[in-house]
């Protein structure tokens, strides 16, 4: 495996890779792929490898590879403004627009948006904002926060702490204290299998509801979860799950943070994840989709609600001492203004819902009747394998058998398709870019089948 | 102050800026500015001022505004591949490059370097990979992180507590547990005024000393400094003190993180503050300098002796659960490796050097007799003039007649040029691009004389 070349010596000698194995890396024992271009749902190599990445990247490249408008965007922006802060009320036109557009699609309710750069760090804002906005009403015992295990919201130290994943914990201490998990809302691998969704969803609810009580709803701050759980394993709410959380938390003047990184701006065929699934949030995470990762920019939208706080808390105690260097930044914001206006005008998000059912119906089709098929599952641009040693009991496969790993391994062997082996279980995961064709759903349910058959008979 | 038109009504309507009274600006009280383009050290806004920034952003535009070269090696990466991520031994001819070009550069020791966004975020790396070492070091107690008072090293809710500046704590419930501050290298303020620069830096390891012992140095991981405190009020080290800090940090096997968010890659007229002041340190922070901030991207350095505890845990536990959508974002790598290549090619570091210096002294000759000017200090291109009531006595302002900030707003108003009231004292910052000329120089003296003597005689 090890090569002789510039690059690649370099790579092994220097390069940090984030979730990789850094021994293996650096000695030249795992497969390093230097990419090279791109194009609609194609990525190719420097060694000519040209593979369908049926994961958009990290399930964010939403409008596919190679859109000559963002990159024109980002382009002129950089010959223009590369930079400057938005401190002090400082922006750019493209920042402002952004502004205006995001709010103009965001769930109704939502006031104002902060810029950031990745998913994680505006998770640390709306915790700071939560805090801040806690304070400022006179509740200081007022900010723990719960989250959700298996949920993920980042891998910062305290964002690490709501992600509810062993990966992102083991050896770094995390969780951290003052950040509680509940129950996954995780239908298929239900504690107790002869609970129906409803019985779920109300032992869901009740485990919460216990939660609050043990810690006292006066220490609670926040709830955050993503409308549809994603790194965790590509799994829906089941039915009836974000009304009747919804209802717990109002009850208990909890807020509200639905962490649409992964949700907004169309994965599920909708804007946003929260009118999908009825959800009314206090503040909404988005990073990913908002520029497709063309730029780095996140953000987190705040709600009419907590707006009147920090509305108060400025008048009381003047600028509010949070912000990055780079919040704002002009080039993620004019890719964030080229992205959004691509979704409008290619009808993509509509894309998103039509052949992400496609997919969804087709992989079923295909793998359904599988004795090591658990659960196909997902929603819009969205769908989960979840391979099991047997259907019929619900056993799971041993961690370290890494079923999920050969069976992606193999799609992307022998037929050239990216899917991601989600970190915990045997998941195998799909988001592709919304531009995906029939064709091409086709292409992606034909390896997947292939593989697993391949790998598991 | 109100305006009408689309662009202001929008800014204030859904704009949440970092650094900003929330309140003030949604009203339409306070000022906004949509900054239009830029060329050198020179920003200008969409009503036709031309302002010189002698700030370069947040002291981070260190080529200066407006390099075509830049804006092409970022329009060149979009067209051919704005976005793959970096996870799993993944990265691009960019990235790679840059990581080659960083560690060339970086100071004797260093193994390997891990591609964030911006410097808080850097910084929570470094505290994930410090906690992590210790515990595959077999050391799980000792995580406590000792940062100084006036110390800047990010605005999340850990790097905010890493941060010992008042605006950035209150109301935010920070700083958490376990991070400690120690007495701020700040010869000016020294508690004891009787104190000569030898007797301050004893009184600074002293005081080190006594935490450490208080606190017992098994549970100690990392010291955290930046080589010149800069967002505290510029503020070069004491004669001495890094040697006598590090001594002490090596006797107690206290891991040593040099945060160079501001004086990596030329701001002292030398590539890093670390070789510039004698710094041995185990982890590196890097961000502005690294792309003069025309895309996000920072950086953690890490040694060889806390690398090789990564491959350790990496070996021992597989994958490193850690990263972010955007680490090593291809468009901040493609403007990383041009910018470093610009640095080079104009000797902007040489210029730095020689500049700065020309700058600090023409301060000094036109406003060191002021009585209301207490300390005049900086090194390379970085300068300060710190206000006081009385400087024979050492009298302060009161915060609250705000005299740094009418100072900063005179020399706006009179005389279109941007410097930085900092956040703690009346302290008016200069962290000019590295490509000013002498006669901007005298510019920027001429201004800050005339502010003065307008808002204090
Ligand atoms: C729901 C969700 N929140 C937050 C994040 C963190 O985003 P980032 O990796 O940009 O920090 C992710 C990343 O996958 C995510 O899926
Ligand atoms: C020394 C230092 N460290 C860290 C940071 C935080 O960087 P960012 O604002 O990019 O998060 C800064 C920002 O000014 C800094 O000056």
């Amino acid at each position: 495996m090890l090569r002789n070349d510039q690059i690649d010596k370099w790579d092994r000698d220097h390069f940090l890779h984030p979730s990789t194995h850094l021994a293996q890396h650096a000695r030249g024992e795992s497969p390093n792929r230097i990419v090279r271009t791109a194009s609609g749902v194609f990525i190719e190599d420097r060694d000519g490898n040209r593979l369908l990445d049926a994961f958009a990247g990290l399930y964010c490249v939403n409008i596919g590879y190679g859109r000559q408008e963002v990159a024109e965007a980002i382009a002129e922006q950089a010959r223009e403004l590369a930079y400057y802060h938005a401190y002090a009320g400082h922006g750019t036109e493209a920042s402002v627009t952004l502004a205006q557009m995001v709010l103009e699609r965001a769930p109704k309710g939502m006031s104002k948006v902060y810029f950031g750069l990745g998913g994680s760090d505006a998770n640390e804002t709306n915790i700071k904002l939560v805090w801040y906005y806690n304070n400022i009403l006179g509740r200081p015992e007022k900010k723990k926060i719960i989250s959700r295990w298996r949920g993920y919201h980042g891998s910062g130290l305290v964002t690490g702490s709501l992600t509810g994943l062993e990966l992102f914990h083991k050896k770094f201490d995390l969780p951290l204290d003052g950040i509680l998990h509940t129950t996954s809302p995780y239908f298929y691998r239900r504690a107790d299998p002869s609970q129906d969704e409803a019985a779920f969803v109300a032992q869901c609810v009740a485990d919460l509801e216990e939660l609050i009580d043990r810690e006292g709803a006066d220490t609670i701050a926040a709830f955050i979860g993503e409308p549809l759980m994603g790194t965790g394993g590509i799994v829906p709410p089941p039915k009836g799950y974000w009304p009747a959380i919804q209802a717990v938390l109002d009850r208990h003047d909890i807020l509200l943070i639905a962490d649409e990184v992964v949700t907004g701006f169309g994965r599920l065929g909708t804007m946003f994840g929260s009118d999908h699934y009825g959800i009314r949030p206090d503040i909404i995470t988005i990073a990913k989709g908002l520029t497709s990762a063309y730029a780095p920019l996140s953000g987190s939208i705040v709600g009419e609600k907590v707006w009147k706080g920090l509305e108060k808390g400025t008048d009381e105690n003047g600028v509010l001492g949070h912000g990055w260097t780079y919040s704002a930044h002009p080039i993620g914001a004019a890719a964030g203004v080229a992205n959004l206006q691509l979704l409008d005008k290619l009808n993509l998000v509509e894309n998103a819902g039509t052949v992400g059912a496609y997919l969804n119906q087709s992989m079923r089709e295909a793998l359904g009747d599988h004795p090591n098929v658990g659960e196909i599952r997902g929603d819009g641009m969205l769908c989960a394998v979840e391979l099991v040693a047997d259907s019929d009991t619900r056993r799971f496969f041993d961690a370290s058998d890494k079923i999920g790993i050969q069976v992606s391994a193999a799609m992307l062997a022998d037929h050239k398709v990216i899917a991601r082996a989600m970190p915990q279980g045997d998941i195998i995961g799909f988001a592709p870019p919304f531009c995906l064709t029939r064709a091409e759903a086709d292409s992606v349910v034909a390896a997947t089948a292939a593989a697993v058959r391949k790998v598991l008979g």
